[in-house]
């Protein structure tokens, strides 16, 4: 049986799904039922039902967006940091195996320009730089890089990084909604993450007996946001004016309270271990010719 | 009524002592009692209890010094950050005015030299140095500072920064006691609190009806180790034969895992508050003088 918390989420509910479609047994924790953020509880619960894996997918994230977490630090930081500590101290104590759903915003930018002129991603071995440690991060993506800081050196620990995740339906947390609903856009380079593939491959580090430790789980590649745009177009999902701001600056003094992570991450670990995603283009471009929209 | 939450710990117990030499009817609560960890509970508990100010000496601060920190993250990031966010909001939802006991290792230095050649030391209006922001700092500094930060413009809460307790009694968070213990030591300068002092300034601060904010709360000047070394020499208390390391280069090679604050604060604003501490080598010179041994 499988261990599953924050499973009422958009990455959440993707687990469900997917471990659903894989006939895996799992039990979804609320922490009504269960105060998963009392190390003391939760070590009962798991010596009770010895789980043979432990999904973290709770965490704050913030709505609409990660401005709200500068409004609700407390529990940003209680969620984001504080409660993957707890879990480590509860799966370590019981032997349990499991895996947290981390964050590329923990970066921004990327590596440089390499011999191909594209921009070289950021590893599993490259500090956060975008984090408290910085001083020019979100609230958000600093509680997220302390979260990694307080995993770090784990047992039996996988750290999956989510990046700006999307698939082929319609949400406020997909990323093509969002580029599709924004009034304005910003022009900026990322890695992302298509939702369905994330929980697969996240699962495989597990059912491949991949070494534990960290994972860029992201599409192989990047796209600009005008890219993003130009794909929305082709697909004829959506048919507005897009409209971009014309610089960063302009975007943080208009529409931004913090500043956003937009960074490439290298995703080769990931394929090394035998596990693949779609390149990124490609993915989109499925998703939006598949595209659910509910309204 | 007071409630007063952490009053077990090193400053909670002399709040305690302060209280009951007023006669201040005060009710120590412990987490076995009251979860005050949880929001809902502690609002509960303050709706039933209507407490006329609360005071958080509840922190965690690594045995036998800082560096343990460095391994107990997830309580020291929820002791120190988390928690004053949820008494926060606690507070915040039930009226009650409270104070914080904030501390003065989110600096580090000075703010360079007067024209008196003293060094010029940290304001309240300063923004500290020695935080995660900066990256240099240790785990406990930097949970210190999120907290402050977690409190930044909260309602009716006194933030008091407490640096490096001392008085006449030994104990193991003495700082007399720790510089007689130290096999070497680092000449530094520092800021200091009285631990009576301390707690007596900080209740001033809501008897005197000052404004609710941050208080630096530490004897006015400042004090090299070698002063203190000097004093301690003196008085006669201890006669071993005192070691100063070269340089804080080799007290981190050597004894130290993680950076030490070693800072001066401006206590001014307590002063202009009406509220008096003395000054720091005659404070010294006088725990000396009444000191209590306990072996």
């Amino acid at each position: 049986m499988i261990v599953l918390l924050g499973g009422s989420g958009y990455v959440g509910n993707a687990f469900r799904a997917y471990l659903d479609s894989r006939g895996i047994d799992h039990r979804l924790i609320a922490r009504s039922q269960v105060d998963y953020a009392n190390r003391d509880t939760l070590i009962a619960y798991l010596r009770e039902t010895r789980p043979r894996f432990l999904i973290n997918a709770a965490g704050y994230t913030g709505r609409p967006n990660v401005d709200a977490c500068e409004l609700h630090k407390t529990e940003c930081l209680a969620g984001n940091a504080v409660l993957p500590g707890v879990i480590r101290a509860a799966c370590e104590e019981t032997g349990t195996t499991w895996g947290h759903v981390s964050s590329g915003c923990i970066f921004t930018g990327d590596k440089g320009t390499g011999t191909d002129g594209k921009p070289i991603g950021f590893t599993e071995g490259d500090a956060p730089n975008f984090s408290f440690r910085q001083n020019h991060c979100s609230f958000y993506s600093g509680t997220k890089a302390l979260g990694e800081e307080i995993l770090h050196g784990a047992e039996n620990c996988y750290l999956w990084r989510l990046r700006i995740p999307f698939d082929h339906v319609e949400s406020p947390r997909n990323y093509l909604t969002k580029m599709m609903r924004y009034e304005r856009l910003l022009d900026a380079q990322n890695s992302l993450s298509h939702l369905g593939e994330f929980v697969r491959a996240c699962w495989e580090t597990h059912e491949k007996g991949c070494s534990p430790g960290i994972y860029n789980v992201t599409n192989p590649g990047f796209v600009t946001t005008r890219e993003v745009i130009d794909l929305i177009e082709k697909s004829g999902v959506c048919r507005k004016q897009f409209s971009f701001f014309d610089s960063e600056d302009e975007f943080m003094r208009i529409a931004a309270k913090t500043p956003r992570s937009n960074c490439v991450l290298d995703a080769s670990k990931l394929a090394r271990s035998g596990i693949a995603m779609t390149e990124v283009h490609t993915a989109l471009a499925a998703a939006l010719q598949n595209w659910v929209g509910t309204s």
